[in-house]
Parts: C-alpha cells; sequence; structure tokens
C-alpha cells in the first residue's frame, strides 16, 4: 500500500507519465469497432453478444451522463435512461482473434435502453502479448478525486486486473487507467500496479463510492482462498487493504467476480448493502453460478445478514454479473450477466457456425425483499423490456383455462410472454401453465411450465444443435408464491437462442442457453386446472431486432466508426 | 419444559403407565413383518428397499450390540459388525398402504452387515389414524437415564415427530417411545409429548448423548422458520431449549432432518461435530437435498467452523441421511439416506410395476478432512463393499488406454467398478475415463465420465422408463483432485435402478435413481488420453443379490416372522 504522501507524488506524476506500452494483435482494427455479421440464426435479437469472436465477464458497466455529477442528480427511482443525456457503458472481457477465452481485452458498446448495443472500439488493450487484460469495474470520478480530470465531471476510471502469463499462471494483479472522452478511450496510470500481494489467484476488482466515508471501495477475489478482499481509497491509485470476507456460501474452488452494491429494500426506506460472489468451477449444476449476501458495509466492514446461501439464478448460463456503478442506493440497481458457463461455454455451436461465442443476459432491475421466513431475497426483473416491444402477438385478459397457440415465425425470433393467475386464494391454488417453442420443421421444442405455488421447471433437453455432458437440459425452482398478493405470475424473454424466465414478479429467475438445429418458430401457451374463481391473463409480444436495425446494406453492423467526432449510430 | 421434579415424577409414571392407544391399518399385520416381492426389475440388490409402497426418511439408527455398553465399549477405529454380536437397527418413514408418502409409521430392519437387511414388524404406528408418525431418532440408553431399563443396558428409546392431522396440517410435537427387546418392540411413552411448541413445522428429532456435559442432546428443526432448535435433556423426557442455529447454508423452503454427529478428522486425533441439514424444496437442482457445517459443539451451543454451505451429494436422490447412533466420535461415522427427490418420488414407476417406491442409500462411512484452501470437506465412501463382492468380472492393473467391455446380465445386476490413475504428476494432469452401461435390447444407456482433475459427469438422460420435468438427466461436480496424492479415481455401485458414484476416494459422492424399460446388462469402460507415465487400474465385481438368498419358494422375502422367539433369519 502507498502512503498518503506517494499517493499525492504519484497522482502528479500520472497527468504528466507517457502512455505505458499496449500490445495491438494482429489484423484487429485499433480506431475503430470490430464489424460483426449478426444474422445467423442463433444470434440473440435484444442481448448483447460480441461482433465476433469471444466474450465472457461484463466489465466496467457504469452510466456516463454528459457533464453531470451522477451521485448527486436528483432522479426518479426507476431511472429509464430514455433521453439523449444518458449513455450506458458496458464493457466486456473480449478475446477478440478466437472464439475461446483467451488474449483478453475490454470490448466495449454502449447502449441508450441497455437493448440496442452500440460497438465501440476495444477499449482496453494488454501492454504485451503475455498478458491478460481480466475482469474489472469503471467509476465516474466526478470530483476527480484521481487527479486524472481536472475541470471534468465525467471522467472514467477503468480498476482491472492483468495477468501475468509469461510463465504459465503468473501474478494478477490491479491496474487502473482513466477515460477523459466519457469512457471511449483509455490511458492507461504510469505507476501502475495499484495493488499487487503477488499472487497468481487475485483479481476481479469491482470499485464503488462510500459516501459516508468519502472513500472508494474495491472488492476484489483471492479466488482459491475464497477470500474477497475489501480495499478502500482515497484517489483509486493508492489502496488500503481493510477487511475480509471469507468462507461463506457455496465455496466451489474459486471465489470470482465479487460485487458490492447498495440497494433499496421493498416496502421500507431503508437500503442493504449486496455482496455478490461467483464461484467456478463447482456451482450445484456444475460449473459456474453467483450466489449472494444481502449485509451491511460501513466503508470498511461487510457483515452479512445471516449465514445464508442465496443463488442470483437457478439457470446454468447466469455467471459474473455485474452491477452499474453509480446508481443511487434507494434506486433499483441494473446488472448484466455473462450468460453462459465455463463448462461448455468454448464448444456451443455459434464458434464454428457463426464466429462468435456468449452474450450478456438481458439487463435487469433488482432490489432486496424482506420476505417471510426465508428473510432476504434478491428480485430481479428485466429492465424495462416494453421498451422494446414490436408487435403485440397474443393478449388474452381472460384466457381461463385454454390453449394458445402462436406462428412466430415472421419475427424477430425474440418474443416476451408474460402469464398471471390472480384472484388466488388459500383453497384455490391449483392449476399450470405451461409454455412450449417448438421447431414446425424438425420437432425440436424447449418448454417451461409450472403448477401454481409449485416447482417451476425449464426443459431444454429437446433441442440437438449440441450436445455435451455439462449442458444440463432439466431446471426447476420453487417460486416463492406469495399469498398476500394473491397472484402467481411467470414470464419471460426467449430470444433465438436464450431463454430467461422470472416467476412471481423476479422472485426466481433463469437464465438458459439452447440450440436447436431448426428455429423455434411456434409457441404453445397451455393452461389447465385454474379455479373458476380466478383470473388468467396471458401475452405474448414480438420484440425489435435490435442488431437488424443497425446492419448496413450487407447486413453487417460496423458500430461506431466515427467515435471522436460526435457520430455513431443513434437510435 | 419440565422442572426436574416433574421429570423425576414423570419418569417413575411412565414404568407404571398403560401404553396410549394405537391404531392398526386395516390389513397390515401388527406381529410379524410385510412380506415383500423383491424380484422386480427396478428392486436394488445390495440397497434397502421397503417389502411394498412407499419409504422415505431414515429413522432412528442406532446399532445394539447384545448386552453391551455401547460407549464404553473398545471398538476398532472401523467397526465391522461382521461377527453375530452386532445388529444393525434401520427404522424409517413407511407407508404400509401405499406406495406414496401418507399413513406415516415407523418400518423397521436390521442387518449384521449393512447390506443383508432382514425385514422385522413395523416398530412404530401411530395414536389413531389422524395422526402420522413422522421422523426421528433412536438412541440405547446404557445407563438406563431414562428409568424405563431398570437392569439393563440395551434399552432403546425412539424420539419421533407426531404430526397431528385432525385438521389439515396441525401441530407437530415430539414423543418418545421405549422398547425393553433391544429395538424390536416399542411402548409409547405415557406423558408424551416430551416437546410441544404448538407449531406445525416442528419436526425430525435426532438425539446424541453428549459425555462432557452427561447429557442428552437433540437437533429438531422449526422447519419453516429455518431455524434448529438444540434441547438437552438428562433422562430423554424432560427437554430445555438451549440455543438455535438458524439460517445457514441453502435454505429452500423448509429445513429438515437435522444430525448432529462428532466424527474423526484426517490426519488429525481430533474430533470435530457436524450439523447436517436437509432442504426440501428448494435446493439448486430443484427438490431436495443436503447441506452439512462442520463445526464445534459444547452441549449447548453448535457453532460452524465458517460461513460454508457444503452440499453431501452432487446428485439428486439424496436426502434426509441419518448417521447412526453411538458410534464413538473418533470413528468413521455411518450414515443411509433416502435415495429419491421429493419432486418426483411419488411418480417413479416401481409404484405401478412392482408395488413399492423408494430406498436408502448405500451404507457410507465418513470423516471430515481439512483440505487446503475449502477447508472441511466431508469424505464418504460405501461401508465395507468388499464384503458383498460375489466375483470379480474383471480387474486389469495396467490397463492404460484401452476399452474394456463386459456383459453382465448373468449377474445380480448390482456391480462395484473402481478405476485409478496413479503416478500423476503436475505435468501428466491429462486423460479421462468414461464408464457407459447399456442395455443391448433397447440401447438404453447410463453413462459418467470424467477428464483427470476435471469435473465429473453423470448421465441418466438416455433411459426410457421415466419421464419427468423434475427428473434432471445430467449431474456434475470437481473431483477436487488432490495433486499430492498422485492418484485420482472414480468409484460406484450400479444396482439395477440405482447408482452412487465415488470421485477421489470420497472427496465427491452422487446418488442418482435411473429407469430403464430393459435392464442394462452391459458396461464399457474406457480410457484414453492417459500418459504413459501414469499407472491405469480397473476392476469391475458383481456383488451379492441379497434379497434373492431371502426368497422363499416362492420369492418371497418374508423378514424375520418369528422375532421374540430368537428366530429370524441369519446370514
Amino acid at each position: 500500500m502507498y502512503s498518503t504522501v506517494v499517493c499525492l507524488l504519484s497522482a502528479w506524476a500520472s497527468l504528466t507519465a507517457a502512455q505505458t506500452s499496449t500490445y495491438y494483435s494482429p489484423g484487429v482494427p485499433t480506431a475503430e469497432p470490430i464489424a460483426g455479421d449478426y444474422t445467423g440464426v442463433y444470434r440473440p435479437r435484444v442481448h448483447f453478444s460480441p461482433p465476433t469472436n469471444f466474450t465472457n465477464d461484463p466489465n466496467g458497466m457504469c452510466p456516463v451522463v454528459n457533464g453531470l455529477v451522477l451521485l448527486r442528480h436528483a432522479y426518479t427511482r426507476e431511472r429509464m435512461f430514455k433521453d439523449a443525456n444518458g449513455t450506458w457503458h458496458l464493457y466486456y472481457q473480449y478475446n477478440p482473434t478466437e472464439p475461446v477465452a483467451g488474449n483478453q481485452h475490454w470490448g466495449h458498446a454502449t447502449s441508450q435502453d441497455l437493448y440496442h448495443w452500440e460497438n465501440q472500439k476495444i477499449a482496453i488493450w494488454p501492454p504485451n502479448n503475455t498478458t491478460f487484460v481480466y475482469s474489472g469495474s469503471a467509476v465516474v470520478d466526478t470530483n476527480n478525486t484521481s487527479g486524472f480530470f481536472p475541470n471534468q465531471t465525467n471522467g472514467v476510471v477503468a480498476i482491472y486486473t492483468l495477468a501475468h502469463q509469461t510463465t504459465g499462471a503468473g501474478v494478477q494483479n490491479q491496474n487502473i487507467a482513466y477515460s477523459r472522452d466519457g469512457g471511449y478511450t483509455f490511458v492507461t496510470y504510469a505507476n501502475n500496479p495499484v495493488i499487487d500481494v503477488h499472487s497468481n489467484q487475485f483479481r476481479d476488482p469491482k470499485v464503488i463510492w462510500h459516501s459516508a466515508t468519502q472513500k472508494w471501495a474495491m472488492v476484489v477475489s483471492y479466488a482459491t482462498d475464497f477470500v474477497i478482499g475489501i480495499y478502500t481509497s482515497p484517489n483509486l491509485k493508492d489502496w488500503t487493504h481493510a477487511s475480509n470476507f471469507s468462507h461463506h456460501g457455496l465455496l466451489g474452488l474459486q471465489y470470482e467476480c465479487p460485487n458490492l452494491v447498495e440497494m433499496p429494500m421493498l416496502n421500507s426506506t431503508s437500503t442493504m448493502y449486496l455482496l455478490q460472489i461467483s464461484i467456478n468451477p463447482g456451482a450445484p449444476l456444475g460449473g459456474s453460478i453467483s450466489q449472494y449476501f444481502p449485509g451491511s458495509f460501513n466503508g470498511t466492514h461487510f457483515a452479512a445478514v445471516d449465514g445464508a446461501a442465496r443463488i442470483n439464478d437457478f439457470g446454468k448460463d447466469n455467471y459474473a454479473g455485474q452491477f452499474f456503478y453509480g446508481i443511487p442506493g434507494d434506486e433499483n440497481q441494473v446488472s448484466l450477466a455473462w450468460a453462459s458457463n465455463w463448462q461448455y461455454t468454448s464448444l456451443v455451436p455459434t464458434g464454428v457456425t457463426e464466429g462468435w461465442r456468449s452474450q450478456m443476459s438481458l439487463p435487469r432491475r433488482n432490489y432486496l425483499a424482506n420476505v417471510t421466513s426465508i428473510g432476504y431475497d434478491l428480485i430481479s426483473t428485466p429492465y424495462a423490456i416494453e421498451s422494446i416491444f414490436a408487435q403485440e402477438l397474443a393478449y388474452n385478459s381472460s384466457l381461463g383455462n385454454a390453449t394458445l397457440l402462436l406462428d412466430y415465425a415472421s419475427t424477430s425470433g425474440a418474443l416476451y410472454f408474460s402469464a398471471n393467475i390472480t384472484h388466488l386464494t388459500p383453497s384455490t391454488l391449483q392449476g399450470t401453465v405451461n409454455l412450449t417453442f417448438t421447431s414446425s420443421v424438425s420437432g425440436e421444442f424447449i418448454s417451461l411450465g409450472s403448477p401454481v405455488n409449485g416447482d417451476t421447471w425449464i426443459d431444454r433437453s429437446h433441442t440437438s444443435g449440441f450436445e455435451n455432458p455439462y449442458f444440463n437440459g432439466k431446471f426447476s425452482a420453487n417460486g416463492q408464491f406469495d399469498s398476500s398478493t394473491g397472484t402467481w405470475s411467470i414470464s419471460g424473454v426467449i430470444d433465438r437462442s436464450i431463454l430467461e424466465v422470472f416467476v412471481n414478479g423476479g422472485r426466481q429467475s433463469a437464465t438458459n442457453t439452447f440450440y436447436s438445429d431448426s428455429p423455434l418458430d411456434t409457441l404453445r401457451v397451455g393452461v389447465a386446472g385454474v379455479a373458476g374463481s380466478a383470473g388468467v391473463s396471458v401475452g405474448v409480444w414480438a420484440l425489435e431486432d435490435t442488431w437488424a436495425q443497425q446492419a448496413d446494406g450487407n447486413g453487417t453492423v460496423v458500430g461506431n466508426a466515427t467515435m471522436g467526432s460526435g457520430g455513431g449510430y443513434r437510435f
């Protein structure tokens, strides 16, 4: 750790130092985004996927509002970012040269609504060809604590791990880079690394601003020690180890990608902190999973509210999720996760057939609820999904016990569906809702269903495009029906090769990829056994094709090729 | 809770009180065991399954040694019970009238070796037809603390939940019954219940003797509060609430079937306590699962060693496991679990085709290891499986990268298999072992495999006898290869409709039922990619048909019909 004197000196030095060296992979453009062909049958239409090759963890996620001091701005409780003032920045673990992990960079995309993503040029490159830029986070240094941003309130600092692979699994240490153009181009800090404990298992820093102590706080993983280290800093450059949080919840074989975030509590004016930890390998379903711990944070120490292990998602493709930086703690927090699993991510068919692998989950808005018995529960729902509705395919507010059959071959292939059973009483907790998405060509299907007040299940085992012993076919979870509401619900998005399901308004959620040889094009919704006194409403909407909207005449998504001159695609 | 004075009075009263009422289900024999047809194709040959109808949780497990004071007897570290002095008693949740849960009794079976089980008559009946006898435990009251056993050191006390269902989910309270004939017949205590907190979610007492405080200690579940209550008693009749252990690990929707047990630690002369908690529904794989917490216990309070949630078994059919009472804490502890899952246990095909449903897992011997990084790990292996080897089908101590093909149609259908890769070094961690059990008639198969030092997988999705959205097909876990040993291993037992797998000497274990339309009869073991410097040994043994050995000329297993006159089947 550095002393305060060193801190001030290094702050000054950083303003004058030359950029450290950068290694550019042969053939990868440096001044513009990589162009992508998003026409493949597996390409999601409303999920982010990289233009080519491979992505894994989302990184450095932060909204940058032009010229505004984010933390002091008065927001509505639900921030929509529908106007031109706000841009969401998604950086992501990116290998631009192969459709598997390795040669890691920080890719970059931006969005006004978290669904239409504009590809940007690569944001952070490695210093040489034996170093990988691993995961990390980004903050908006509105008060110029770093000294990098005189006369500027939208300076962005990225905090990330460099993995030095010169001789196998070498040292992993924490580094920073700063952007004076709102997050598009970065200059590496001259006195990197900012934290180095000479470990080869030390990574994934996530930084927040802790207002009460007026300091930055970092959570970072000592991966195979099952320790989340908490560090503090006044300036993002000089870090002091404050405490450890260790051996909580599911361990697997590694802790990765910690997140610490303040978020609101349903029916309360209080906020809580949530520490999220991803583990891989060793998830109960195999491979990768994320878990969370509600608790309190005083700027130096995190204390979990209890000893429970709470899992984010009951599917198999939701890992390394990150919460966007800088959303005030009393607003719903917004997150994205990597929608794949290390057990099979390098083998899924998209790499061979379409030249890309892996995508991000839907953006989710998140808050905590204090529920009976279980205590604290993370509630996650798709972020403002209505904003990308293209067409109502069906809506029936009184379907009853009936079946709805839809041909959606002429849509984008991305649908949002929602079914609600209302006016339930303790004596009418009966009935089932089942949804089946089928290919009219091959008969392949993916299905889900649930008894009211029972375990919701998802079955992806009847698609033929990918066979792997780790590619589990079936998933289930109890939706934790809350009898006080009288309503049971299921909703979700199917998007060509990914299905996300939300039960009871986000009490449970699941993310699963799937690969059918023929596109699915027919939806059957069946409701049966529901009491006559209960209400049944079902709706299905086609979603926009956010990538086709960006494609040029050749079907290519170029991305923001004119960044810096104020151009770029606008929605 | 009772005062000491009440305790002494009630102890006296119990010796003189008449037995409380008992309800005998019509048609169920009361003086002899229920006869069973164990010839069905799904009937396991070396696992316990009930003679007819339905079992779930194992209960009251205790070894009773004729006339010996168990806790003071000097045992070898591995207790084999191969001679005539020791009998293992397994009680079990039993519905003798239907192949689904309901009408719960305590069934009973005994064994000299934990594989050959002799059915006994039902041990505990409900007091009336609106009360169920739920799970619990049994102890040997060698010192006659209860006063039930003057001049006797092998008196058995069963401690169990009565669920009063008169009006729906009624009160659940804790009751005791005592046996003066070594655990075969029980008299209910006159002053039951011994604990009643007027809750309808309070069950599954498990009692141990705590030597240091010279008291009995009970763990019992406040199921939907996610609380394990700890009670103490001097005499098994009068209980004092001592502490609670709550909201640890995975919660699901209920805590059930807690166990507290002292067990040895590998490479240490110290023992530790382990608190095991089962949850259902809400396991990560759906439905039912068990987890454990290593820690310390002072007679009144349990403290977990850390905040980690550790899962017993990476399959889907291992729940409500119980540790046998009375094995000294410095010996390997012996357990059995219910080998099914509440999500589908009432639907598996054996109920319709063979008149029974559910079975127990293999008996396992268990100890803790303090392993790098992860900390404490429960190591579980089959208990003395060699004792039931019937025939060596194959053994090759230097198989190398080759395939072994076996027709086992002429065996019992129960096999033990073991594969070891030895002399591994950091540079030779390569190669895979795969095993496939196939039906030569239908082509159905169940398979498992693993890379050395990678995730072990099991796939039961290619059997056709049972289709259910909750019947997951695929499972995997990381076997936590310990490089210091230089050996990676996989072993297991397949037994007609159940497969149990053990990785790296029990670092990971999995229990999965499966249902093929045609019996599996062909085993292929394939080893590939192993370095030339490593050793490969593979062995396969047919196991005894423990049930056919007991069948009479009509193929019926009568069980111990002459208990009380000293008779009964002897192995």
